[in-house]
């Protein structure tokens, strides 16, 4: 392969140009500029991007952080930040914190070590301060509005609300809401949501799980064991609604006679499983997307005058309802 | 934080001999070796990833290249290599071809100029030997046993016939094993497996398709519309017998009464998905973390005999099947 002696006696001009070219610093002439686009091309020449980042302390890889990739909506979100980096130029570094906070922190740093340009942040475990001061562009996706970080996310509160007065317009009188851990702006927001849908004419509850099926399977086997009323499920990911859903359907309940359900996200999933999963769905790959545009903006020092894109969810029915 | 220099002052030695150490280069006796890890411990160093690099041509990343990150088996194999990697001290970077070549090809690129460890490849469209020409340590991963590359793959001819054999064994006369794209190897040798299993009192057709969802969809929905008889389906992957199930039920038939399925992988979602589907099911967090081992030990120039590991599949029987 060529290296940068042989691009610079190629272009006429000195190393410590193109090394100013590659590194986008300090002035090159016009004729310059051209002399080493040329003899770049002709002799095939990739600068090495680790010598590069030492000097320039930047690499085009962009760090995107999951909480959960088993959830089918992380694999979704994924491939559409990853299908709009690499249309940009840009590598994504995928990477699962399993919803543990050591996990993260270590991608993190080690990231951090080899001068990622920038982070995605589709979790929650962290605190926003310390993506703030790592000083690298950090946008945040998929979480609440209100973060300190710019963020692209869906309008929880609207479209929660949407899914809760679904279930009380198809005439669900005793509702409950399966709301992700505590600790989740988004789910905090969803659940405002819901309780702002809900009405004198019925009764709720909240139950506290995560966004898993897993535990939204277990809570709610063992609560319908104890035989309250429930005809209405609203759960805030729909991995968590299918969850609901095979626990209704070994409870030997009916879905939707017995037992209306709507989920959250709009998982390709939701539509797979008998018989539809009524939800709430976010634009999932223009989530991505824009998350994504947002921070190559950044990266590029283009304007950018949103730092905060708040896109809107829609109702998708099927099955789970009446 | 700390720099090489204070490392150097507080073990009593010189800074060339550190960087010997760190970089596992040439001699350092016992006593330097013990006083520079004392020194590292006390003073908390953390060695930066992309200086080391420069001097070591190496990173502790694996790069982990997936076909399909929306085929849930994917997502279950990133987690048990994610795993593992972490608990040996490798980070992993999450790469989805998308079954896309110029992609797996931009991926590989971009990794080997950061200096990547190693890869661990679970796609299929690079030839093996643009792998071998890295001169880097590759393991692959469901893939074929009979692959250069030294790898970790189940056995796809034994776990196909075990699949096809149970389908006969329940009644099916008239099958079909859809299979995935004729370039995959693991395809081909679950397609002898199938064969393996036929006996004279049925007939059989192989359709080919991949091993998506959506491919799976279509084919079954066209294929079911041409009336001819079809009691017993083999599918080389589990996320395309969900496209197929779902075809069959909108077709009016009945799983398990009139059409039989048996798939291949053992996601959880075949759980999930009524009445559950009967697969032929892979150790699929052990594949990931045999690879891993696998990989590591090769970075790490450890004894490592085995280039290739088979691991059995079982037979999951869920309501798929009579």
């Amino acid at each position: 392969m060529a290296n940068i002696k042989q691009v610079a006696k190629q272009a006429g001009v000195s190393v410590a140009t193109v090394s100013r070219f590659l590194n986008n610093k300090d002035y090159v002439s016009q004729e310059a500029k051209a002399a080493i686009e040329r003899a770049i091309k002709d002799l095939n020449y990739r600068p090495n991007q680790v010598a590069r980042s030492l000097t320039t302390k930047q690499t085009n890889l962009i760090g995107l952080i999951v909480p959960d990739i088993t959830n089918p909506f992380f694999p979704q979100l994924a491939r559409a930040v990853e299908d709009t980096a690499l249309a940009l130029g840009y590598t994504v570094v995928l990477c699962n914190s399993d919803e543990q906070q050591e996990k993260e922190l270590h991608y993190i740093a080690m990231l951090r070590q080899t001068y990622v340009a920038g982070f995605i942040v589709a979790s929650n475990l962290i605190s926003e301060q310390s993506y703030l001061d790592l000083n690298i562009p950090v946008v945040a996706l998929d979480r609440s509005p209100e973060s300190l970080l710019p963020n692209v996310s869906t309008n929880n509160f609207e479209a929660a609300k949407l899914g809760a007065s679904y279930l009380i317009e198809r005439g669900a009188k005793h509702l409950i809401c399966l709301r992700g851990t505590v600790d989740v702006a988004s789910s905090n927001e969803r659940v405002d949501g819901f309780l702002a849908a809900m009405t004198e004419a019925v009764d709720y509850e909240i139950l506290i799980g995560d966004y898993g099926f897993d535990n939204a399977y277990k809570l709610m086997t063992t609560y319908l064991q104890q035989g309250k009323p429930v005809d209405g499920i609203f759960t805030c990911s729909d991995y968590a609604a299918l969850g609901v859903l095979k626990a209704v359907k070994e409870a030997g309940l009916r879905v939707p006679e017995d037992i209306q359900i709507v989920g959250y996200d709009g998982i390709q999933l939701g539509e797979l499983v008998p018989p539809g999963l009524t939800t709430v769905a976010q634009p999932v790959y223009n989530l991505g997307e824009q998350a994504t545009r947002m921070l190559v903006n950044k990266l590029e020092g283009k304007d950018n005058p949103d730092t905060r894109i708040v896109l809107e969810a829609s109702l998708c029915v099927r099955g789970t309802t009446k």
